[in-house]
């Protein structure tokens, strides 16, 4: 792909996913096709966020001094704000935010809700729209003003230690979730100036889109006791004392979505993850005017068949040539194609072909039917998701020297560099190298000999830097 | 019930439905029980329009100068909008509003997107949330400044025959949806002075809550040509001609969870429709030391097995005395309820409670289990169906004596009066009796004797009047 985003906007337009003309900069609409990629995908998320959250919905608008109880919160948020200030033609009295995330509309529920220790912990998502007052260029998908499919969850705990755990936790299902989509993701503790306005850390996943660029997919906060102090949240403990909780919160953005597009994509369109795909395979009859009827029928059956075990399956019996079908097909990016003609229902055989090789087999249309396509669909999850965590795992290098790092970013690297963990050193790093630190990869051994690449003091951190969305 | 809505506010509170103390009025948190309730009521809504509508996604966000295009649409609800006026500390160029509904977001994408009849019909639906900046007492999942759960269709045709004819279809949509959730309903074709801001003509369902006012549940515009000629939009015809398409529109908010709450719920609590509950079945082991294990066991297997049956089973296992889980059971409103303990499982019986009426009986612990109860949740969705349409028709009374309306309406009951259906009329009757006429019921046969209530000339309609929401 020669022009990354040009194909990526051309593809939302052809793909049936979003139509940016809506006459709101940053404001997309949903089209029928990109709608079911959506439902899929929150369908899956749901599923592993309903094995130990319950699913809760807040209101938009969030009033001006909750906004503001929460100080480091709103200076990081002010700038981006929408501010409702008119009901009909009457001024309102005081100013209603549209949430730029939900911190400051659940928190004030958060100190009413919670008593005592029996209803802690406590684990609350909800699936949203968001809005951020955007000064950069936006783009459908990564950069948006209406994020119109924001997952956030809010934990609260009544130890320092389980609140880290659950961290812990976010980090294990987010990766699930991403295993599932095929996304690969590089973990990063965020640099101070570069965390959650109010958290004590941030865990971030970071992916790469094949201009080079890293996205940011998800986030993972420790808020510690801050807000709980702010919006004064506390529960009754065992002996009866009074204390704050301690709280973590996590979210993915519409983002999901351009990964999973940007990532699996390529030149004849889409490759959508078996998991979200609107349909697993398409079955496209090859139509002649004396077996037409008895090869619908049969292709009917088949449908039929396979959706009885949960496969979700289209005929294409439109009446136009094979050729177009297989390009709307790859256009689309379902996983799977099955052909059958005449000659397949007089041999028992139809051929498959899977959309992320274009491998084409032919096997028998027998009992064993739905047990191959499982087989090949599963398979196909396991292919993507490898193909793109090796793409993403040879794009990483470690790099000694400073003066490397451009040239290494330019040729679309991610770069690994040792750093002595320093604010002063790591802006001086941005600086010089005119890219973002992602954040800290990995803490060193003590034992270890490295040198950070900017100070040659001792270093402390393997540290990532890239350019970044 | 005494006091519906002193009930009403006490059960959403209770019942984990809804809370109202977010602090903004008019705007509340659906909390994780409630939030079930409308995930269920979404699946059922969204199964029945995925038969022949996509569903799509537009902006929460509406410039000005669109929403003020159509000019009898923008003054319906021009007192009502809320208005986005800043963005960080910037004034915005143009004024953006909450969309109250989103006719004017929608139809401007409709003009770029349909070009030719072979577009046509088009029939997308979306579930958003809309804003009224209510000035009259609101009331949680009644009067709401945030509408969280608005359903709402729109369709666009070649003719106005077929326009129609989707108008129909729509209104038996939402019967087929009603009937599901056991929640009566009247058809009335609102007056003029009623009808949705640019339509041609408004269908709308009232349901009766137990105050004996009426609700209006859903609505069903024609909006003939009006939008398509204001938003410039047109297709070619099989002739290559250009004309202006036909549309129509339709919506259902959180009301249909207020009726849900309202019609079937009793002093004990909820009683919820099995389609819409968390669960269908709640399953109390009666537990003692020496056999705790196995009865225990036993539930699991039980609730295994039903769920494999598509049945939801929850086990309430709770180390309190059953006569709390029973009063807990009874207010969350699911439909059955299983006794299990030792002397149960000696002899292979288990008694069912239902919900609705109460009853209890002895079901063997067999292979017909399932059957069973299946079986018996289909009959409690017909009795709670039957008992609300009956007690809907026994309010339902004919009068001849204008002045006589006033009595029967403080006694709860819907006024059938004849009606010359002049608009001057109308006012007079709404007027003389301080109540809202509803909407014309039924057309009058020619032949027919009927006189108008007020004016004494010859009755066209049969029409509706209560004490509305």
């Amino acid at each position: 792909m020669e022009n990354f985003s040009e194909w990526f906007h051309d593809i939302l337009d052809k793909g049936n996913i979003i139509d940016s003309r809506y006459p709101i900069k940053g404001m997309s609409v949903w089209l029928p096709y990109g709608f079911q990629i959506r439902r899929y995908t929150l369908e899956l998320l749901k599923e592993l966020f309903d094995r130990d959250h319950e699913e809760v919905l807040f209101p938009l608008l969030v009033p001006e001094d909750e906004l503001a109880k929460e100080g480091i919160h709103v200076k990081g948020f002010e700038e981006e704000v929408y501010w409702v200030t008119k009901g009909g033609n009457k001024e309102l009295n005081k100013k209603l935010a549209l949430r730029p995330t939900s911190e400051t509309a659940i928190y004030p529920m958060f100190s009413l809700w919670i008593r005592s220790h029996i209803d802690l912990p406590l684990k609350y998502y909800q699936i949203v729209n968001t809005f951020r007052y955007e000064t950069k260029h936006t783009r459908p998908l990564i950069r948006v003003r209406e994020i119109s499919t924001f997952k956030e969850a809010h934990t609260a705990h009544a130890t320092k230690e389980e609140c880290k755990k659950q961290v812990e936790k976010a980090v294990e299902l987010y990766k699930e979730f991403f295993d599932y989509l095929g996304i690969p993701y590089i973990l990063s503790k965020r640099p101070e100036w570069d965390k959650f306005p109010g958290a004590d850390y941030t865990m971030a996943f970071d992916t790469l889109l094949p201009d080079g660029k890293t996205l940011q997919i998800g986030t993972v906060h420790n808020l510690d006791q801050t807000f709980a102090k702010t919006f004064d949240i506390t529960f009754e403990n065992e002996n009866g004392e009074h204390e704050y909780i301690y709280q973590s919160c996590y979210g993915l953005s519409d983002r999901i979505i351009a990964s999973i597009i940007g990532i699996h994509g390529n030149e004849k369109g889409l490759v959508l993850p078996p998991v979200v795909s609107p349909k697993h395979v398409t079955i496209i009859p090859i139509l002649f005017k004396d077996t037409r009827e008895k090869v619908l029928e049969r292709c009917e059956s088949i449908k039929k068949e396979l959706e009885s075990a949960g496969i979700r399956v289209d005929i294409d019996d439109r009446d136009i040539r094979p050729g177009k079908k297989f390009y709307d097909w790859e256009l689309k990016g379902t996983p799977l194609r099955l052909e059958i003609g005449p000659k397949d229902l007089e041999n028992n055989k139809t051929f498959i072909t899977r959309r992320d090789n274009l491998e084409k087999n032919e096997y028998p249309l027998d009992d064993n039917l739905i047990e191959n396509i499982k087989e090949i669909i599963s398979q196909i999850t396991k292919d993507m998701s490898s193909k793109a965590f090796k793409d993403l795992k040879d794009a990483i290098v470690y790099c000694e020297n400073i003066e490397k790092i451009p040239e290494l970013i330019k040729n679309k690297k991610i770069v690994v560099f040792s750093w002595d963990g320093k604010n002063s050193s790591g802006e001086a790093i941005e600086e010089e190298t005119g890219y973002d630190i992602l954040g800290i990869h990995k803490e060193l051994d003590e034992n270890s000999n490295d040198k950070c690449i900017y100070s040659g003091e001792k270093a402390k951190y393997l540290a990532l830097i890239a350019k970044t969305y």
